[in-house]
């Protein structure tokens, strides 16, 4: 029988704060009533600072972040229309099956799972691109699977080298809230995530920022759609309201999730967020093992992806410590199962959780077969953790 | 400043019952964990117990109940089909509007709004069809709108009888674990509802049952889909997961409901349901007032659709209800906007609730102009009310 | 099985509000943490306008509102003390017990159960005792049990007539929050009441006012105490922490019920009492029964008892709510068992709940074998909540 | 900012787990209905299996621990009556405190903090009391402030070797349920607990069991009480009532407790505890440090007091703890203050719990100046929590 905390260290679903678990339990009420609209301008309005947008508007669809990925394609592309993607983990993968699904035209660029978007491929595509058939890149900012971040503002910056118009798409699910991303300034027109990662609330809700250019964009697109229609939301957000019954119970989250995320900062949160990782990753140095993002810049600060060593089953890893341990770790997905296990650290997270998921992941290692000094990882998370975590100011001053 | 209970009674989403309410507030989990499925295999086969199928399925889409409405149409049917829709209420007007979108062929019959399903037209129209190019019927079980719950029986009928092989599409959603439904015994193909109606959740869950007819023909429809494919949701279900991430809460929540429903009993539900809703009418009654739907035979026993007196907004009614007296009516949509108000009986709802509902109803439409004398309803509903509720046996026996 | 809302009509414990709820539900903390004592800090400044008082100071004990009525005696006097009490309802009577219980010498004036507190008797008695032999009056402000509140301000005016130096302790249970209490203008010395009645939370919790004067009576007094001690409190309190491990959670519940409180402003609250309790004797003359309370003067706005008539057994009618309706009316208590049902109006209540519980008693009464016209009752409340709730401005100039 | 879970590593209230917090979450409801009786029946059934009683009973207390204290002394003793007690922490002071107030005669052993109950000392002194005089012999069993578990069968043994008729109190607050306890076996005539510790519930609730011999001494005992009366409860309880209104929330969650417990099995729990235990005494054992408990039998399964190295004040280490980790340590009570921190492993907890708070814990300890290598106590204690928990059969076995 499993007792005390169950130790939460896969990257989303996120532990949930308990203010926002409070903001959630709450009894139904009529979502068509006259005060209700004030709630959600209020979201919209918080929405807009966190995915650092003046100029764009943020929308929400009831349903998972691959419902947003949905609504980004459908609404701003045509069928048939040309878009430029890479595949470099299971959730690129993802996305590039949708869009073939949907009937995109889909130039894919492979990469080892564990690479980076690639900047200069996408800038030899887009400056090859001189009749403007690329209708969109889409790059997966953050990817969950490998724990790899991608650079945003360089694939902008080959855009604009190239005077390229494609529309830049972004899957932020794992980054927004968590990492530095600017919507406005990098000029993303299409930038998706979920409820439950940075915004540490339960699943159930896609949100979708959206540039002017892409709304526009969406006027003209051919795509069928209903559900995910952005014109019917705009509409109805106008006055706070939705084309049909919103999640009321997670809006109530969101509230408090944004209250929370204020109260303590975006840029705060970011630090925090390097600096846990920072710890975790010097964990997984103490160990002797690899982590998937092929180099240091590439590392995502809100999840590590752990290679286990030659012989060591990343799948036992998990099962041990999951079945023995109450922790859940993240499991190597599409290719990478058995071969990798994840630590998330993102969202409502502290230098507790992440010192529980280096000791217990030592535990889960050792009775999986490698060969760890227990407590190694944990004192080389220590040492960063002694540090003093910087001030707002310092924070600011960056 | 609001004080004691909210009271609610609009149609959906409905009353949470503690045990639901309780149920939801969990701390986030591993959706991929190995202990994960057993939750939702458990879901799925209670879920076809509700819908009374053996031969189907059922399907869980984070969303609303149109994305639900959106899963049915582009799984099953494929662009360019012609179907069969009557409109005749706000909701069959959007589901009308949503194929009309999806590039559906749409052989529309429009009726007042405050009839049922038309019959014998669907019958004339599908006997004339002797080629057979209908490729489906869709029928409003019970149109939330108006307070009108139609004869699904009596359109599979005429589909008999015309020896048609149409699929046969139905909203379901205020009505299933409400009104008796019958999905295998009716031959429904695609039965559509969401959590946060009879299964008294918050919104957030699109249900589908999915007759094995209807399976079938998704592998051959060619509409574009992505999220919601059945194909992706099958795989995934077979072991008890999910495509992608799906609302965990919620799942907590629907087993919880379930288990309620199951103590209560779907057939005592039911009766529930009747004797509650026959008090409203006879409050309804007693105030010299009509209600939307055009004969009893239509009248639904979740919601009641009341026609305000001439010279007295329904909007004033709702807005002093709901400012005064703390109590949320459904208000008119579309064109019976300012015209009619609505009491939900749906749900966890009870002879308390259902009174409070009238006699808040009689305050609100006193002080809007109309001409009633209190505690007339409130009589009405009492006379009803004071006979015992039906014992389980006598139910069976009915 | 029972389904909808529990409907809540005793006097206690009351209804919980949202808020509160919420606030209550978190996990533990440390108590001793240098950070808890704020959070009591400012309850306690709160508690003290709730009580209106500057000159005194409020404690908190865990436990019920007796333990309250025990800190009180057991802090405030000496065993062999005279004390003057009139038993006139079940609660008084029980107070009474506990003082002769602990060894005071009781002067016990017996009044039938419905009558106020005998101020002319005591003004008698003071007159008398021109030794000063009388060291305290206790009364019972509002008797939950016969729903009569009693006039303090009428006691205190007695006492400074005889130029009597008695303390002066009132059980306030079932009015502090509620009815007009001001302790430093009655000259209230110690002040008892329970978490679980006008301040709307769960039991748990006794609270105790206590003037200057009672303070120094305590460093005289006698009486053996250890868990109840005023000395231990106090010490601890002056930065906010306790003598012994407090109930936490109760106090995030207090701070969110005084919020709320405050957010409506302490004489709304009382309007807002006096308002809905008018509606209830409205329903009570309507049916032609009797409150227990003599005379008008005498009516509590928190509860009304409510008799039977002849031949009717009120357990009867509280049996038929339970079990029928989902209802929970106050029972008879002691000799008033079967001849008394309660309807409480105290707390987080509004219209739609009295008129609900008025509903609800009409079926009781008649299926208990009452002679009552539906809906008599309900027409009588409806034509008092006809009229608009007074606005704080004219509640601030009453 | 504090971010993440807020670590609660102190020895209670301990971490309440969800399906507690989840069971007290409810409205509030009538505790006079005919159905309410029900549920405490089947606690206190419950309760006598946790106690190990079949011939006792146990009693609920809306209150402290203390309140618990002060119950058994009131109702098995008279004043002037002489006891025995040995002071050798917090707990057993404040006990002996109240015994002295309520106007005992208390026969004093006074050693040092660290030390466990004197049964030697007991032995002469009971030995020597060949007139009976002592009325009673009280036991910490569990000093919280120490870590120090008495051995309570060996005070029976010199009991009955001195063949000797006191009544044998014992503090169990931070044993029952965790530790042995066998109130029947033991002879243990007043065994009080809380319900913030073993059972895992916020503080609230004093719980004492009573010995059919305690129960029979209550009658002829003549010190005083009221609020805390044996009688009144008894008599309640039977039915499953109480004399005042019971922290109705408490009640729910304190019969959740009960079958979480259930479900894991008492043995197990113990056997659980003295693992994790085994694992911070290792850590303390890695560090060089000490712990407070004078010997290795004295060692508390449910929390360590861990003595700080020289000029390291422990107040630095817990303030650290909280301020920069969201950790709460136990601090050093009365003269440990400064000397002395605490970690509890009672209740709802598990590895990855008790590896956080050394792994805190260290962070802590070197930021206040101790000379700590970071990773030794995790390790240590991970060398512990690798092997296998015992499965419930060998714990039945052994």
């Amino acid at each position: 029988m499993r007792t005390g905390i169950n130790h939460l260290f896969i990257p989303g679903p996120t532990n949930v704060p308990e203010t926002v678990r409070q903001a959630m339990n709450v009894p139904m009420q009529d979502h068509r009533a006259h005060d209700f609209g004030g709630l959600n301008l209020g979201i919209f309005a918080d929405l807009k600072r966190l995915f650092r947008t003046t100029t764009g508007q943020v929308l929400l669809f009831p349903g998972s972040g691959t419902g947003a990925w949905e609504a980004a394609i459908t609404n701003a592309l045509s069928p048939g229309d040309r878009v430029l993607m890479a595949r470099h983990g299971h959730f690129s993968v993802l996305w590039a099956q949708m869009a073939l699904r949907l009937g995109l035209n889909v130039d894919l660029i492979d990469l080892p799972w564990g690479a980076g978007a690639p900047i200069s491929e996408f800038a030899r595509k887009l400056g090859a691109d001189t009749n403007g058939e690329i209708k969109a890149v889409f790059v997966t900012h953050n990817e969950t699977a490998t724990g790899v971040t991608s650079d945003i503002a360089a694939v902008r910056r080959v855009m604009e080298e190239s005077l390229h118009d494609a529309l830049l798409f972004v899957d932020g699910v794992s980054s927004i809230g968590c990492l530095p991303f600017e919507m406005d300034d990098w000029g993303v027109d299409l930038a998706v995530t979920g409820s439950q990662k940075g915004l540490m609330m339960p699943p159930g809700l896609g949100i979708l920022g959206v540039s002017a250019k892409a709304m526009k964009a969406s006027q003209a697109a051919t795509m069928r759609r209903a559900y995910f229609d952005f014109a019917d939301q705009v509409s109805g957000n106008e006055t706070g309201y939705f084309p049909y019954t919103p999640p009321i119970q997670l809006l109530h989250g969101l509230r408090a999730a944004l209250d929370r995320m204020q109260d303590e900062g975006f840029d705060t949160i970011i630090a925090r967020h390097r600096r846990l990782a920072a710890g975790v990753r010097a964990a997984v140095q103490a160990w002797g093992l690899e982590v998937c993002a092929e180099s240091p810049t590439l590392y995502s600060d809100t999840v590590t992806a752990i290679r286990t060593p030659a012989g060591v089953d990343a799948r036992d890893v998990i099962r041990i410590g999951y079945d023995r341990y109450n922790a859940a770790f993240g499991s190597g997905l599409g290719p990478l199962a058995g071969k990798v296990f994840r630590i998330g650290h993102i969202g409502d997270s502290n230098e507790g959780m992440c010192l529980t998921a280096i000791a217990l992941a030592e535990l889960s290692l050792a009775a999986a077969g490698a060969s760890i000094r227990f407590g190694s990882g944990v004192a080389a998370a220590q040492e960063v953790y002694a540090l003093p975590a910087p001030e707002p100011a310092q924070i600011a001053a960056e």
